[in-house]
């Protein structure tokens, strides 16, 4: 992908707070992130892996929110997010069919470090979020093998790999090349600073809605596009995007679900109508706060921060996404895919 | 199980209204369920499948909800059914582990006869949901494979095989043998009548804590208990209840849900605690009012209730939970499962 | 009301925890309750009023969360405290038409300690909560000022009445007698003791439901009632129940949450069926963990338990919804209101 | 106003839907907005009702549905819609601390047509919105009375005036003159036409943030207003905006929930970022399917559309809820308020 520019270095203006170093959810401390992919035949698809810290996570868990904007989709663990406040295992993103897969894999990987689970102690949470690939991938095969979920964790490092990678590869976004994008920004509360970073699975829009940095350039690519298109686009969303929020700001499950709501607010600002067929959700956990399984101590102690300070961490949530976002579009490369089917990368058109 | 008896046989006043034919869920007209078991070595656990109807449920889908009591665990499916009020595959119980096999299974079974997933139209939401057999059954090794739950579903017919058979195979409710219950309710409105089921897949509770139609039952077979075990108890809940409802009320799914919010009194009445370790959810279906997926008239007509009418199909889910829960200990028998673990059966003690 | 015994006094069993030494929610250090009963023609209704604590609400907030069994009612407050995780005033209890007028008597007794609302600081959050005492009060006219309001809060003691008083006065509850009642449960968690109180404003259920200590006493009741009966019972349930938890455990607003669903098992166990026109629902605050409005450092600390320690605060909930329940109906003497409406009381049949 | 321009005269591009006649809310048949303004020395406040249908909303209730972006806020009646999916009073919107007041108020216009609340039927649930108008208005005077409301009802009419009346006569936005806005939508699926209007109160933002239809031009006006500001404001946001939706789709109340959530999109366009301290929140309504609260047939029908087709819907509401919030800003006067807090007109500015 070196020859493709991120939303910065086209020199989109998208906020105003500053961004952390990489401009990746992977400015968050300890957060790490890794890809498997599979191209092969009608196959087009992959695993993403976004591990919050590189301890057992089993034995430290980290406080997390969900928000779902519209759920039509099949994620894996929200339930116990949203009663505990607490993920407990990395997080994977994949294809709409492969959350089954991924979530047996998942399970094998903790079991593995975690030899109580179902003898002394209960069980583990999974957590599995998907789009539908379907337009560049054969979904109905179920390519995806266990051996790619530990691939992906494997893989995770502080560097992100942006575009058609991972469970990106299939994924198409305002009728475009979609993918994985990233990004981050920093905020200040009282002197001391804080990252929030976000990761976007993209797989939703139609062009024609397709909004850059404010200026709605949809319609414009469309009668582009409509000259040069190789495959026939089906015009009905069945697409999804997928928003992981990682974040050092000590905060609640309550603060963070607040926190990560805003996420809608820099999805609106790409474009999307958050349409019937469209599952986007969002997942945030805070790095800070572990919760421990089982401590010594029962009465624990969690620094938060005071409510009215939240303002500036909506403003990176909002932010980030819709950077994150138009990274995914512009670091991904155009795309041939099942039974060749065609997709533009829009760096093509800027 | 023949020389095992269900709650009526023993004479158990559980509420006042009028059960079903076979008081079972199975008396919602075209229900069916089946089961499929594994007992090998330490591995005592299996898959249940719930069918709302014997037709293409993706093509027709029943109206549907989900409510929670505790989201302690790993349920899949509820995100969409909430979304959009509907379920479009068979419903499968199974260990909390093998939600990912199960969800897998599901999916290639649903894709079988619907070609058109993953080409033409979108993709598909099947529903898992689990309990935590760990006492009885090693559920690290992961024994059951897709060919279970083809054989769950094969089996479907509506006649419910109770106690320690398929998802219940290793469940331990109350400290005692749990697993599948089942009954059902006749409720009259306005010279109409209508049905309500209740299937449940057991596995919370603390012996002490158990009631029997109002009888605090618990502290009493504690102490018989006390004297016989044979194996050394955990004494944190780590269990689950899922129970499924099944109607043919013709109600949206805003009313549906707000009449399997009341499995909750009857869940109560058994003597739950709806403990912290406990996944306790009811997800249920009304079997009129299909939801075509495809249809040609976009705009849509469906029978409802008066509200005020829902009063008696409230008791009617609060009565049918409980007893389909006493049957789930009254049928089950006593078992020996891994590592040498014992469970008494309720029967055993009246 | 001299002559009345609680449910304790009756020898009634309500679970396995010891109780503070009030029985009361005033057994929360710091909580204080007070009344203003109006009987003056055919009105015959009031206000109570809690206290979380005696210093500024507004200033020093207490940790709060709303749980909603049947949201048949016009409960004003709980979106803010969804939100926040926090009360900032009294909590109110009143008939179902008085809302609006005790909504504005409490926030003018807000505004009078608190300068700065409305000039520096914003708005304040009213919390009142209702049921619809129409059986024995005329709720058509209106009868409550605010000077009734600012009674009840000036009557706020450590001590509190029960039966037909404040805002109990007009209730009617399982066809008898309703109103105030309270009781509270003591547990222990790694040698730390901790106060879960319970106040219960009880206007739901119908006579041939009550279950007392699990007797299924309400049919028996009925026939005795039906030889005596002086007025004409509806039997519709138009009724509600509304509960407050006040605790001095150290939880999170998402773990108060968890503790407060745990009512709808105490509240299950006198025979409520939770049924369509009645309200029914749940606000609970810690007394620890004060959130000031203004703080000088913005990063914060609380105190909250380790989760599984939870399932103690679950028992002790549920205990004290249902003790508190009896003790509304035990303490509340027989009573003629509207048009002559007549209701039994409980302890008449004891 | 007469002076004044509505979006659409200013040729700003929102959206690629044709609006209704009027562009109103009031293009879905029946529905009609009064308003009734106070401005008396400090105080600069109103009451707006918005009524459904003209007949008795009691007796027919409306499909309706609500979501919450920011639950800052003590909007009433939310619960109860939340529960039975239906409104049955107007719908008043006000300043913040006169919720209590309008409540009142409410109940006794409804219980005036309706002898049989509190007699043979039970209550009725009044739903009261609020924004805090503090910059401009004396809200700790609370002056509005309940003559107010009856006169905002009486004075409701297809026309609905824009800008700084009613409930907006004190609201700032975008830290200029805020208050009333309006716009509709119509669609069309399979051959039928329906509409969708919105009508916002808006009260948030700061001026830094506005965005005219994609143009992000709130820092510039930001200079200029700095060159020209009369008061000092403050700077933190403890504003609000309500959303209220009227449609003529037939949609079920979850569907209509679906719908609303979608004026997110809108609001987001305007530059909302949401902010911690106010309380963003939607209330729908739809005028088909008329609930009537006692039928004499208790199978009841309704008409609805198919899930997908609801995307026509989305875009509606995200569509008319930017331009009704632009119209608020454009149709405001400048105003001088208490204390001689000033405010400018966007309109001063284009």
């Amino acid at each position: 992908m070196a020859d493709r520019k991120r939303a910065r270095e086209w020199k989109l203006d998208i906020g105003r707070l500053p961004t952390g170093p990489r401009n990746m959810i992977t400015d968050v401390a300890g957060v790490t992130v890794g890809h498997a992919t599979v191209r092969q035949g009608n196959s087009h698809t992959g695993v993403t892996a976004i591990l919050p810290h590189s301890g057992n996570l089993f034995q430290e868990k980290v406080v997390a929110a969900t928000h779902v904007f519209n759920g039509f989709g099949k994620t894996m663990g929200t339930l116990q997010i949203n009663e505990l406040g607490t993920i407990e295992t990395p997080v994977l993103l994949t294809n709409t069919l492969s959350v089954g897969i991924c979530a047996t894999a998942l399970i094998k990987y903790m079991l593995k470090d975690n030899p109580e689970i179902g003898r002394t102690v209960g069980t583990i949470n999974p957590v599995v979020a998907e789009c539908n690939d379907m337009y560049l991938n054969d979904i109905r095969s179920i390519v995806l093998q266990e051996k790619d979920v530990y691939a992906a964790i494997a893989d995770a490092t502080a560097h992100v790999e942006e575009g058609a990678v991972g469970a990106g590869t299939g994924m198409k976004c305002f009728g475009l090349k979609g993918g994985i994008g990233t990004a981050s920004r920093v905020v200040t509360i009282q002197a001391d600073t804080y990252t929030l970073g976000v990761l976007a699975l993209t797989n939703f829009g139609q062009l024609k809605d397709l909004v850059i940095s404010g200026r709605k350039l949809g319609q414009q690519l469309e009668k582009l596009q409509k000259k040069s298109e190789k495959g026939q686009q089906e015009q009905t969303e069945r697409g999804s995007v997928v928003i992981i929020v990682a974040t050092d700001l000590p905060v609640t499950d309550r603060q963070l679900r607040r926190i990560i709501k805003r996420c809608g607010i820099g999805l609106s600002h790409t474009g999307s109508k958050m349409g019937h067929g469209s599952g986007d959700l969002v997942i945030g956990f805070s790095t800070v706060n572990h919760v421990m399984h089982q401590p010594a101590d029962k009465r624990r102690t969690l620094v938060y921060l005071h409510e009215e300070e939240l303002d500036a961490a909506f403003l990176a949530a909002a932010e980030a996404t819709e950077e994150a976002i138009l990274n995914s579009l512009l670091m991904a490369a155009p795309a041939t895919g099942r039974d060749g089917h065609f997709l533009h990368s829009l760096s093509e058109y800027l």
